[in-house]
């Protein structure tokens, strides 16, 4: 990063932070979107007092289990906010932190008393600029007139490649324009304090737009033989290097010494900190007795802690309820969590009338209406997911979901395993999913989906097969606040099977129907979402020609593999290895669970454009070839 | 699609095409981006006379192996360059036919006979212009200066959300200027055919900038009352709106009829087709005289038939040789291959030096030099893979390679799932595979991004160990011209392994060392890629300990499934459950090769920031586990 004089006057004059509680809500947030100049971050951390980053932390520098790994990570670190590196995300994480701000500060702020009042600033490099994930986030930003949102962008023209002209060569600044930002140079970064002063102040004058302050800086501004060369960005100075830098500098101190005037200047944040955060406490204190109401849901946002009862909100189904798609009884998940949740809110990606995803509570999150819940993402499935994910880090009681079709988590997963990885509890939702949505063709049908989200860390992949095990995934994903959600709903209409439960959910698997005993049926038919029908209604004609069956509902195998070894055992008996899977989708993977004896129906190509039920036929998803395969086992 | 009258100019008085033979080399390039007017592309097909497309074809629209799926797909439809569907891919296709077209034209032109010299055509929605991947690829398309690039911004304001105004307010032509575009504005689209022809030779006579036409239309126009309504973007009108639209339009004709003025306006595109291809035809005949060279690999990159021999351009190697990163391998495979191979061209997302990528013999692919070969995309992973699938798909001898760090697959899935789906064979060169990169921690390290690829269609995800298996992934990804490939490559060095070749790579897994006899080890160790070097030396450890072992390496599972049964069995015998597999990700999928009792070694977690040794020893990745585990089975 060729910016520390722009980390320090941020740092030092700009942030609204304390140093001893990093949690502080009305905090201003600070994300390093690149993530490489993260030395300087943690540096700044140590300074500025958190406790969480010592001298000796900066020492382990990218060692094993040390607070200063090689990119930022929120989970390792007090103070960093959002995990970066990956280019682009942190820029659109900072969109959904200020849009946070501004939601909150609208709902919450009374003309006589402001509760949430705070910046949000990022800092991004070429990379970022390059990636289409920041031109999304950008177009939103400014799309819903983000003023309290200051991006610097180091314009050092240097990336890993070398110069950025041979493949940047555009005007980042008139782009920036034509999305509806107020821009900004600064042109003297290396050195241009006072210009980064009066930018930042000019920014916060902007109040209707978000501002992208263009600060142009040497890379490895100092050092005489390798500034502004593409060797110092991914590697170290070497000794040499070091010392001529330090000299060119005239900085003759210790390595790792900071010099006592140093200390001094930046220990007054440690007080300013405290106090900044005992003003605001004071201050809820008297919004509390005026506005109760209000102070209770920002409490809540606030803490994380949610009302208890808030799961009967969720509804139960019995047999005799009417088939939907889980789509539908999606919405009406969503629609109640709004209701009992006050940090509830998210958006589909220019697909709320096919995801079912539309509060009807509440009107649309824009420009002028940010009290709102409904976030309209446009077709921007990546910035919808980092967007999220800042949302998620911002305070802990804002849960948001974000959605599109289950096939384009291909468009926005880099961010989905930055929510995982981050422990930021995003739910995905994610209809249309299988090729049961018929007519759009392969392009628009996942088929791998589910295993390859089955594969990543730290998420729950569900794909329930009813209204119970829908409002059972809802529960889970509101639940598991340190780890997201996908969830996997169809687009056709499913029956409410008896055997389900919403409790039954949160074992990821469970026995939906058996008429054996002595745990020995003949056969497990085990199935996944829309497929569980079509399990039952084999084990029904199996039962007919008097074979015992068991159809057992997988909903979501990252929590059945956290159960105990003999409530697995109980549902998947090692002994009966008369095991059938169904399941539209790819069959790599049901091995574990079917074991070397058994069979797994799915499909193993791309789909095909047709209406739904042909391609189940055609594809084998069908009761009589569940039957053929038990009876050929 | 509202620009119905956009395709029909552009079809009958524009497209440079050959309906008899649509695979024509030098015919213009359409993309229907969006791909949701398609059945205007099918009728247009239709009319203009290609053989594939019947009116019973049109008549059996989204229906089960028809050829007018509800999505344009290449591999259905003669005459459909791309697949398209996805937003923003089929604008990105589009930059990397373009691309093709300059780089084979300052290639092969001559001053006295061009060869190469034809047009690529986009039409893109809203949609498609919020989308990220859009942003990426119209920036390089300026950057590189295509001026043989015309794209149509279908400008209807709608998208499935209603009016695009809740969600994209960005000055559109502004940006593309900025991003160095000349744009244009036709005011309507609806009934402006002359504006929509002058639009089109302004664009034709700016040579040094692709150009963006932004076409106001309405959607449905002609719908008395639908038009400029969502509810025709994705569904039927209905028959009453359908006869109110044809009384609106004065078109009395029964459903499907062509009057026969239109046919016969339209079969002329037979006879033109045909003798420009014929014109083509004979100018060839003539450069091949004067150009025998050029005309020899102009010949192979147009029907991809490659030079005998060329696989004995990839290096054999032997355990006497040094260790080596297999990226540093991969570079010399790439290098090879550039050199034997006259279609073979690519590059990196900004990590060339990293990724190692640089074809040294070429210059960079720019502006200025479009004859070169290595293409520097920028921090673009997305749009990078969807502009390799343009060039593949631009002429069957094309064969584009694309590279950054495994994990950023993340970035790009969209277009790599397309790239396996529409049969665009690239070769997508991911190094940094694993924890093995160490320090840059776990956002940049993969582990679940082999089963994810693993588990997608028609595509080959290799995971070399050395360098033969290097080679060898190369040779079969050059060989698998239908099915794109995903070499997974080592940041770290590894040794050249006894036991591994370059043929046995096309068998997907193969014994590399046994020390039993009757085909019955005691174990048997799989590994993949820097793995397979901890499973020989346990191998040789265990061996000391007087048991039988056999290794074997599964460095492509998709090739070793398409393996006879005998075979499999002859390496894995199922007799033998005593198997470990060895794998620096998480061991999700195993199940399948080391069955119910086997043991799989990996990394069921995200990774860390350290040093690359000091993460393999503390996440178990080490010869010393392999053999306690074997101990324990």
């Amino acid at each position: 990063m060729g910016c520390a004089p722009l980390g320090h006057v941020l740092f030092d004059e700009f942030l609204r932070f304390n140093p001893k509680n990093p949690a502080w809500f009305d905090r201003d947030r600070f994300v390093l979107s690149a993530g490489h100049g993260c030395m300087i971050q943690y540096a700044l951390l140590h300074l500025a007092g958190y406790n969480g980053v010592k001298m000796d932390d900066l020492k382990t520098f990218r060692q094993w289990r040390s607070r200063t790994p090689g990119h930022p990570e929120n989970f390792e670190t007090p103070g960093v906010e959002v995990t970066t590196g990956p280019l682009g995300q942190g820029f659109a994480n900072a969109v959904g932190l200020a849009l946070a701000e501004k939601h909150l500060a609208s709902r919450f702020n009374k003309t006589d008393m402001k509760v949430v009042d705070h910046y949000t600033y990022v800092i991004l490099g070429d990379g970022c600029q390059m990636e289409g994930v920041s031109n999304e986030a950008a177009s939103l930003a400014g799309h819903w007139g983000l003023g309290k949102l200051i991006a610097f962008y180091d314009d050092n023209h240097i990336s890993i490649d070398g110069n950025t002209d041979i493949a940047f060569t555009e005007d980042v600044l008139a782009r920036y324009e034509a999305l509806g930002w107020h821009t900004i140079w600064v042109k003297n970064g290396n050195t241009g304090y006072d210009d980064i002063r009066t930018a930042i102040n000019e920014a916060k004058g902007v109040k209707d737009k978000p501002t992208l302050i263009k600060v142009t800086t040497t890379i490895g501004f100092g050092s005489p033989n390798k500034a502004n060369t593409y060797s110092v960005h991914g590697n170290a100075l070497g000794s040499k290097e070091v010392e001529a830098t330090r000299s060119n500098l005239g900085w003759f101190h210790e390595p790792f010494h900071v010099p006592d005037e140093v200390k001094r200047h930046w220990s007054r944040h440690i007080d300013e900190g405290a106090s900044l955060e005992a003003e605001w406490n004071a201050r809820f204190v008297e919004y509390e007795k005026k506005y109760n109401q209000e102070a209770a849901e920002l409490k809540s946002i606030i803490s994380g802690e949610l009302a208890s009862g808030w799961e009967n909100a969720l509804r139960n189904y019995t047999p005799e309820m009417s088939p939907d798609a889980t789509r539908n009884l999606s919405q009406q998940c969503l629609n109640a969590l709004a209701k009992v949740i006050p940090g509830f809110l998210g958006g589909s990606s220019d697909l709320a009338t096919s995801n079912m995803t539309l509060l009807k509570k509440f009107g649309d999150f824009q420009r002028d209406t940010p009290e709102e819940r409904n976030i309209r993402f446009g077709v921007r499935e990546h910035a919808m997911g980092a967007i999220s994910n800042g949302i998620a880090v911002h305070s802990p009681g804002l849960i948001p979901y974000c959605a599109t079709f289950f096939v384009f988590t291909d468009y926005m997963r880099a961010s989905i395993r930055l929510s995982a990885l981050s422990e930021s509890g995003v739910i995905f939702v994610m209809t249309h999913d299988s090729v049961g949505l018929g007519e759009d063709g392969p392009t628009h049908q996942p088929v791998e989906h589910l295993f390859s989200l089955r594969a990543m860390p730290n998420i729950l992949m569900l794909r329930p097969a009813d209204g119970n095990e829908t409002s059972g995934a809802y529960k889970i994903a509101v639940l598991n606040r340190k780890r997201p959600s996908v969830i996997a709903l169809s687009r056709q209409k499913l029956p409410q099977l008896r055997g389900t439960s919403v409790d039954a959910v949160s074992k990821g698997g469970y026995i939906v129907s058996d008429d054996s005993s002595g745990n020995k049926p003949d056969f497990i038919l085990i199935g996944t979402g829309s497929e569980l029908e079509i399990a039952e209604n084999a084990a029904g004609e199996l039962r007919k020609k008097g074979r015992t069956v068991r159809v057992v509902s997988l909903v979501c195998w990252e929590l059945f593999e956290e159960q105990p070894e003999e409530y697995k055992e109980s549902v998947l008996p090692s002994e009966v290895t008369s095991r059938i899977s169904i399941e539209a989708g790819v069959t790599f993977g049901w091995e574990k669970y079917i074991g070397q004896k058994g069979k797994a129906i799915g499909i193993d190509r791309f789909g095909a454009s047709a209406p739904a039920g042909k391609i189940y036929k055609e594809l084998g998803l069908t009761v009589e070839h569940v039957i053929a395969a038990a009876e050929a086992l």
